[in-house]
């Protein structure tokens, strides 16, 4: 059976997560409906991450075997067509090889964050960013992130139903912007990794929003990164902002 | 009794716009309902722009009369709590001069189009677009609106239930860029007048994108100007894009 890759856009809000649940809506679990609408089922996809309730994908990569050797645009806009009116979009798919696998063959995963700075309770952006009253610091989070890129037990910042072997990692990359957003001024986290650990992303972002309000230093964070206590972590910021923005391979899959 | 002016976003999408009618949503509606959890009405709200079904606002502004000579700051802040978990919100409010009228006291309006070009369907911002498949050429769409600008008899853009007195307007401005947007490429029209005709901007719009596909000329939107009939105009654009951006003053109302 050919295996094809799919490069999935989604909002996350009227999703109980990626992974398919029973009785509850999945992204995972519309995109297999979609396929059987083409193809017979049963159909079983494997995605690079499995979000959480309420957060998005800008680029979230999955694949899928289909007896067909479908042309891989059509495919895209015949999913599309049965995934309507779900916010749930096929923005690219690819012949891969058959051992080829969304999960276990990427070497990379970049997520986004966004906070938006203002009083007003947020329309356009609502349930999309993370709304905070005050105006935070950039710079003294960038500060104060620098001290988590690396290779680190990251024990602090890891969920306590993590489900990864490990709890070393190595956090390639972890920007802090500001940027004029559509409705107010934002923080962007760009956040890049091989693998994270479960709310690892979550974490580090409310744990900087405290650093970004004043409330914590860059050596606050560092000795709660050194104390590998779940405890020592800052409040884990809610799921609304976060974005998979994208996952690596070792060859590009979309051209 | 004091009267205040007040600055409105809100995401048009469950509104059948801004004025309020009998058994159906409008944000003029929402926002009476959450002054008469202030102060026992009715109210009766007045806005420089009356906005049709779908259509936003990033800084739509109205004024009100309160029994009360409310703090501003304190007014907003009230008022976004109860209008909660609506997408509207009172972003500024300010005391006015108890003949200043949000309507006609008011001296340009800026609108704000988003055109999103992209094959996949949108996700993160549907409702909030007129995605189109093609690629559009921006460069084009502006030479063809340096024709609309100035004063014109718009008949052509004017829709058949516009109630205003003369078809004769002057366009201060209606500039085209292309931006990077969150989802894909997109084309921003910004769009600034002392007033509007009905749909004018979404005549504009649909006409110039016949333009940028390059089904129309410069050549062809200035013959349809000239022609004063409503049959010479393009297709109309759909309401979704379309943000009343902001509203000018002979004197700033928000400091």
């Amino acid at each position: 059976m050919p295996r094809f890759a799919l490069k999935v856009e989604y909002h996350g809000e009227p999703f109980a997560g990626w992974q398919r649940q029973k009785a509850q809506p999945s992204v995972q679990g519309a995109i297999e409906e979609a396929l059987a609408r083409l193809e017979p089922g049963p159909h079983r996809i494997a995605a690079a991450g499995r979000t959480d309730a309420g957060v998005h994908a800008l680029g979230q990569v999955a694949h899928c075997d289909l007896a067909r050797d479908w042309d891989p645009f059509r495919l895209s806009e015949a999913l599309n067509h049965h995934l309507k009116p779900l916010p749930v979009a096929i923005l690219a798919a690819a012949r891969v090889d058959d051992d080829w696998h969304a999960r276990f063959s990427a070497i990379e995963r970049r997520y986004l964050f966004r906070i938006l700075m203002r009083r007003a309770p947020a329309t356009h952006d609502h349930g999309r960013v993370w709304r905070v009253s005050q105006r935070l610091d950039a710079a003294a989070m960038q500060r104060a992130a620098d001290r988590l890129t690396g290779r680190h037990d990251f024990t602090t910042f890891r969920s306590s139903i993590c489900q990864a072997a490990s709890p070393v990692k190595t956090l390639d990359a972890l920007q802090v912007e500001e940027v004029a957003g559509f409705t107010g001024p934002e923080i962007h986290f760009h956040v890049r990794a091989r693998s994270f650990l479960h709310n690892q992303v979550r974490s580090f972002v409310g744990t900087l929003e405290r650093v970004g309000a004043g409330a914590w230093t860059a050596d606050d964070v560092q000795a709660a990164l050194e104390a590998r206590d779940r405890a020592a972590c800052g409040p884990v910021c809610p799921p609304q902002g976060l974005y998979l923005a994208g996952v690596g391979y070792p060859a590009p899959v979309f051209g």
